[in-house]
């Protein structure tokens, strides 16, 4: 059987998560990642250097690098010390490589051949520009940090755009109209979902591609941003810019964390953001939902090569039951087995 | 035939030009690096931290790289702006590498393997301590920085000492019993050679090796350090340490640059410091001179991927005509021939 073409959207920990557990699959893996990042060492590089943001193309190279445990793990090294504090050594290989090169996308094609990556990692655009939202009160929150730190829900987004011209990276676009299925999420909504949406040729093109679209819902919402949303909230915010309908299939969690991770979260969060179902019984949607346990372990790495980032939060989707369940539904297998396997 | 073990000693850019040449040759290379430097982006990393002095080793690891020449040029490449100008992105490599591993052999162990290093890279020592001179007159100099652009020559040294405890690295000591050929220089002399023979056991290790020993003299002398030093001087500083007699061979230009790069030389350095041969005729010596045009190409690459440093010097030495000389008085062919074939 032929491999499908199988391309993911997000940016971030989310993609990191999802290229994990997929890259164990015998599928072609394209890993489209948005660029508005502008925070921590990504800032500083941006600012500085004048590179583009390499922090979530980082991630997605290593979650699909075949090189040694070492070359990964030196991927997320973060200096401690000096002048170089909070850098992370992945992030200035990336750098390094774009001004050698000359050009962002290429600088990736070299570290993609050096990390020995399986699949492509694909910026969604090769544009510099600034991830904006107008609020309702007509204040504006700038760059993705400020979005990111910022209250967006408790006075309303009116507009999220970029604040410059941005147009999608051709390649980004030949992997949308290749793919065999597009997996969008999971992630931060506003910060690595939408920003990728906005660009509009990208958004128009996966309207008209052929593949299917499976969407991963959130495990939990995030603070002033996206608290109350449900899956159809989700669903609707996404279809705003592909089309009502577009989205195939979603997969929800119904695993309830344990106690103990529970405890530890509202610890952290302050109050229960799970994501909720949130739908009334017997309520029409165009999309097959696709509910399992997808809950990851509790032991948190913070110092393995695969641990990414401090803002990782505590509850996440477990890479192996995620993609077990996409490969299913890629495969169009009854879904009442996948169910059973998973939780 | 068996392949011979051929150790080389230095650090700094004499090594780069010296591996470079003898790697396309079918020997087993192992390079042994002083640890002395403390300038520049090595010296800003030493510092701030507290790892070894990565830029020697770095050099070597890139002439004995097999990997791609993008791989190479990342290794040199410097960062031009921002918190991270001046830093060479190599270096940065081998330190977080150094924090990784908890050990800079072990770091230098696996940035070879990333590297595709043909042959061994081995740090002199792996203790961190302050190189020194005191001059005649009671005046300390401390660390390479200060001893090379201090002038050490007008005054007159009195004792050059490492200020902390050094021992060998095993691995190094190793080496050097089972060297075939012992290659010394050329290098700065006294911030890339002589460091490594102020070990103790290090120099005591080399005198009683069974390996044969080539010494090559450098083309140049430096301001204020080597003045008016010819073979002889040179010889007998290295001799001081590993016993009189002790080296074998030594390398010797006796090619005039040509006149465009003596006049461009003379621009940079004020003066012609050229190395005489500076011996009387029919003088008695213990060695074997092997004199040749070993001068390299009047070409400076300053951006290429075997481009390393700004100090580097406008003469130099040719790769390829020196590893040709050290072949050739390896393999005991008449050194008649080989200055025809090498002039």
């Amino acid at each position: 059987m032929k491999r499908k073409n199988i391309v993911t959207i997000g940016g971030g920990t989310g993609s990191f998560t999802l290229l994990t557990g997929l890259k164990k699959h015998p599928v072609n893996l394209s890993a489209i990642v948005s660029m508005a990042d502008d925070g921590g060492s990504t800032g500083v590089l941006r600012d500085e250097l004048g590179v583009l943001p390499p922090g979530d193309i980082r991630q997605c190279l290593v979650a699909l690098s075949d090189s040694s445990e070492m070359l990964r793990k030196l991927m997320n090294y973060r200096f401690e010390k000096g002048g170089l504090k909070g850098h992370n050594f992945g992030n200035l290989f990336l750098s390094a490589l774009e001004k050698i090169t000359g050009n962002f996308s290429e600088g990736v094609l070299r570290a993609s051949k050096i990390l020995n990556v399986k699949g492509s990692v694909i910026p969604v655009t090769n544009h510099k520009a600034t991830l904006r939202i107008r609020l309702k009160n007509g204040k504006i929150l700038n760059g993705e940090d400020e979005i990111n730190h910022g209250s967006v829900q408790k006075i309303g987004v009116k507009k999220m755009y970029f604040g410059g011209h941005v147009k999608a990276n051709l390649k980004a676009l030949k992997a949308i109209r290749d793919a065999d299925v597009i997996v969008i999420g999971p992630g931060n909504h506003y910060c690595s979902i939408l920003p990728n949406f906005l660009i509009k040729e990208f958004s128009a093109a996966i309207k008209k591609a052929k593949a299917m679209v499976i969407y991963n819902v959130n495990l939990t919402n995030k603070h002033h941003h996206t608290e109350g949303f449900t899956v159809n909230t989700y669903i609707s915010a996404i279809e705003q810019f592909i089309g009502k309908g577009r989205i195939d299939y979603a997969t929800f969690n119904i695993k309830k964390p344990s106690g103990q991770l529970m405890r530890r979260y509202i610890r952290h969060e302050g109050k229960d953001l799970l994501v909720r179902f949130g739908e009334k019984k017997n309520a029409q949607r165009s999309f097959t939902l696709v509910k399992g346990n997808f809950i990851g372990s509790a032991e948190i790495k913070q110092n393995g090569a695969d641990a990414i980032s401090d803002t990782r939060s505590f509850i996440r989707h477990d890479p192996h039951r995620l993609a077990t369940a996409i490969m299913y539904i890629v495969q169009q297998k009854a879904y009442k087995n996948v169910i059973k396997e998973i939780i």
